[in-house]
C-alpha cells in the first residue's frame, strides 16, 4: 500500500453521519464507478470480497436457479454461497482450463435465472470471457453475477457493455487499499429482481436507502479509518488515470510471463480464443522435482512472498501477484528470487527469465 | 480513540495468513474473553456490531421461535433480524423503560427458543436485567443472545455467570478502538444448536473452523489495518486493568448524571430494582421549549459533538456518551457546553452541573 493510503488511517475517528464522511463516501464511489464500467448504483461494504460476493447472490438469488461456472477456488466459492440461497448448478472445468459456454447455454435455455462468474479466477491464473458469459445472459434474459475482485482497477471491467448485472470488486487487490472493504454495483434490471428473505448486514435496499439522502451514509457503522484509505486510494488511481493503470498491470504480467518462457517453465493454465492468463496473477506449474515449501522458503529468506497453490493444487503451482500499487522494481526483485530459487531446488532455468523481463520493462 | 490505536494502522499490510497476524487476533481473543466475562469460544469478525448481532441469530436461530425483549432502536434491530431467520415474538416496552420479563416467561413457558437482549440500551440510556433474564433462560433451556455492543469493555459483562450463550461486542465503543470490527462468542450449549442453511460470510463454523488450526486466522481475508488497531486497543484495556477501567466509566457517568441533578433536567430512562442508567450513554430528556437542533449546534460550535435522539425520539431527548478512551477533561468539557446551551436556549438551570460533575470526578 503507497504510505499515503495507509497515512490516511491516523487521523481521528469522524462522525460517519456527517458531511465529510460522505464526502470520502461519494469519492469512492464515483472514481470506483469507472473502474467498475458502470453508470449502475455503486455501495462500498464493511467487509471483504466475500461479503460482496453474499450480497451479489443473498439479494438477488435466493430461491432462483443459479449456473456457477466454475475454474477455480473463487468460482467454487460463488457456488457454494449460491447453495445457500438458490438452486445451484455448478458448470465446473479442471481449475486454470476454459469455462464450457456450451453448457452455460444449455443451462439457461433450461432456466437458469442467475449466473456467476469470477471474471479474474486468482486461485489459477486466468482471465475469464466476461463478455461472451454477459451476452448469453442477455439472450436469455437472466441476471450476471460477476466476481471482479481481482481485475477492478487492474485490468478492463466494462460492466455495463457486458451486461454485468452485479459486480463486486475487493479493496486490497488492484484498488491498493488496506483489506476490509468490498464494493458491489446493482442494475436496475438486478433491482427489480430483489428476492427475499435477504441477509440483513448486508441488504442492499438498505445501502441504497442510506446512500440517497441528503447525506451519503452507510446503514450500519462503516469501518471509517478503511473508508479513508480506500478514497485515497482512489484519488492515487484517478490520478494515474485508469487506462495507464491497467496498461501498467498488462506490461508487469507480460514481464512475467516473458521470464517464464525464457526459464521454460510452463504458465498453469490452458487457454483458447475465449481464455486469457490473467495480467494480475500468473500461475506457473513447478517443474518436476522442485519442493513447493522449500523453494518457497528460500523466496521468503529474502523478504519477497509468492504464493503457492490452494486446495488441490498445494504443490503443484506458484503464483506472482502483479496487482495494486507495485511497478518495475518489485517485479525484477521477485524474478530474480524465483529464479535463483529454481536453481537451487533443482530446475536448470533455459534462459536468463529477469533479463527477458526487463526487456519488457526497460 | 487513543494515538497508539491509531498509528498501529499506519504500517505495511501483513500476511494475514501467517505467524504474526496470529498473533494479534490470539491477543485480541485473550483480552477480550475477559471483558466478556467468558471461556467460550470468541472470534472477531470484519463488520459492524449489526454484522456480529446477525452473525448471532444467523447461526443459531433459523426456523427457532425467538422472544425478543425491546426497550429501545437495538432491540428493535435484534427483533427486525430475527424476523429474517425465524419465527419472532417482540416484548416491546415503551424505550427507555422496564422490559416486562413476565412476558417474557410466559413466552419461554410458551415454547421460545431464543431469547434477544440489548445489554446497554445506548438509544434510550437504560441498562437492563442480563442476569435475570439469563436466569429465565437456563430455566427454560432456551439460548440466550446478548447485545453487549456498548458495554463490554466498559461495563460489567459476565457472560458465562449469566448465562449468556452468545454475546456480541464492537470495536468502537467502550473497547475505543476503530469502527469495523465486532467481537462474538459462542458457548457449548449453542455450538450443540447451530441451525442451518446459516449466512455465509459470518457462518461461525468457518471461523471455529479457521481459529483452531496451527495459525489462528480468519475464514476471509480480515481488516487487517483494524486487527491490528484492536489489538492495540485491547493491549491499553489489559494495562488498565478491566475493573478499574469499569470503575472509570462508572465515575464518568455518575458525574453527568450529578450534572442533570443540579441543572433539574430529567433522565430520561424509567428505571426500576432491576433496571439502571446506562454506565455509557446518559439519556436526557430535553426541558420544554429547547430546540434539539439549535442546542446541538451551539455545542457543535465549540468543537463538542454530543448525540440526539433516535427515530421517534428525535428532538425529545439528548444524549452524553461517557465510552472509551475519555477522562473528566472531556466530560467537564463536554457538561460545561452543554450548561451553556441549555441557558442560551431558554432553560435556566436549578444550579451548576459543571461543579456538581467535578465533586463527583474531583
Amino acid at each position: 500500500m503507497p504510505e499515503r493510503v495507509r497515512a490516511a488511517m491516523v487521523r481521528q475517528a469522524i462522525n460517519h453521519r456527517g458531511q465529510e464522511f460522505s464526502t470520502v463516501y461519494a469519492d469512492c464511489v464515483r472514481i470506483l464507478k469507472e473502474a467498475f464500467g458502470t453508470t449502475n448504483d455503486l455501495f462500498v461494504v464493511s467487509g471483504s470480497g466475500t461479503a460482496a460476493m453474499e450480497a451479489a447472490v443473498g439479494n438477488f438469488g435466493r430461491g432462483k436457479k443459479i449456473a456457477c461456472l466454475v475454474n477455480g477456488k473463487f468460482g467454487e466459492r460463488l457456488f457454494k454461497i449460491a447453495q445457500r440461497y438458490g438452486t445451484a448448478t455448478e458448470i465446473a472445468s479442471p481449475w486454470g482450463t476454459p469455462l464450457d459456454l456450451g453448457r452455460l447455454e444449455e443451462a439457461l435455455a433450461g432456466g437458469a435465472e442467475m449466473v456467476t462468474l469470477v471474471h479474474n479466477e486468482t486461485s489459477a491464473g486466468i482471465k475469464n470471457p466476461a463478455r461472451k458469459v454477459g451476452t448469453l445472459c442477455r439472450k436469455y434474459d437472466a441476471l450476471f453475477v460477476m466476481d471482479g475482485i481481482t481485475s477492478v482497477g487492474g485490468d478492463e471491467v466494462s460492466a455495463d457493455e457486458w451486461g454485468a448485472d452485479v459486480v463486486v470488486a475487493g479493496s486490497q487487490k488492484c484498488l491498493a487499499a488496506p483489506a476490509g472493504l468490498s464494493a458491489i454495483s446493482v442494475s436496475a434490471k438486478a433491482w427489480e429482481r430483489m428476492t427475499e428473505p435477504r441477509p440483513f448486514y448486508l441488504d442492499l435496499a438498505a445501502y441504497r436507502k442510506s446512500a440517497t439522502g441528503k447525506l451519503m451514509e452507510t446503514p450500519y457503522t462503516p469501518a471509517v479509518p478503511l473508508f479513508l484509505a480506500l478514497r485515497e486510494a482512489c484519488l492515487i488511481l484517478a490520478e494515474e488515470g485508469l487506462s495507464a493503470r491497467i496498461a501498467r498491470h498488462r506490461r508487469l504480467a507480460d514481464a512475467v510471463r516473458a521470464a517464464a518462457g525464457a526459464w521454460g517453465v510452463s504458465l498453469f493454465p490452458k487457454i483458447d480464443a475465449d481464455h486469457a492468463y490473467s495480467n494480475t496473477a500468473t500461475a506457473f506449474s513447478y517443474p518436476a522435482g522442485v519442493d513447493d515449501s522449500a523453494f518457497r522458503g528460500t523466496i521468503k529468506k529474502m523478504g519477497i512472498e509468492i504464493a503457492g497453490g490452494q486446495d488441490h493444487l498445494k504443490g503443484r503451482i506458484f503464483r506472482i501477484g502483479t496487482m495494486g500499487a507495485i511497478g518495475a522494481p518489485e517485479v525484477l526483485a521477485t524474478l530474480a528470487a524465483v529464479q535463483y530459487a529454481l536453481r537451487k531446488h533443482g530446475f536448470v532455468p533455459k534462459g536468463d527469465g529477469v533479463m527477458a523481463a526487463a526487456e519488457v520493462l526497460g
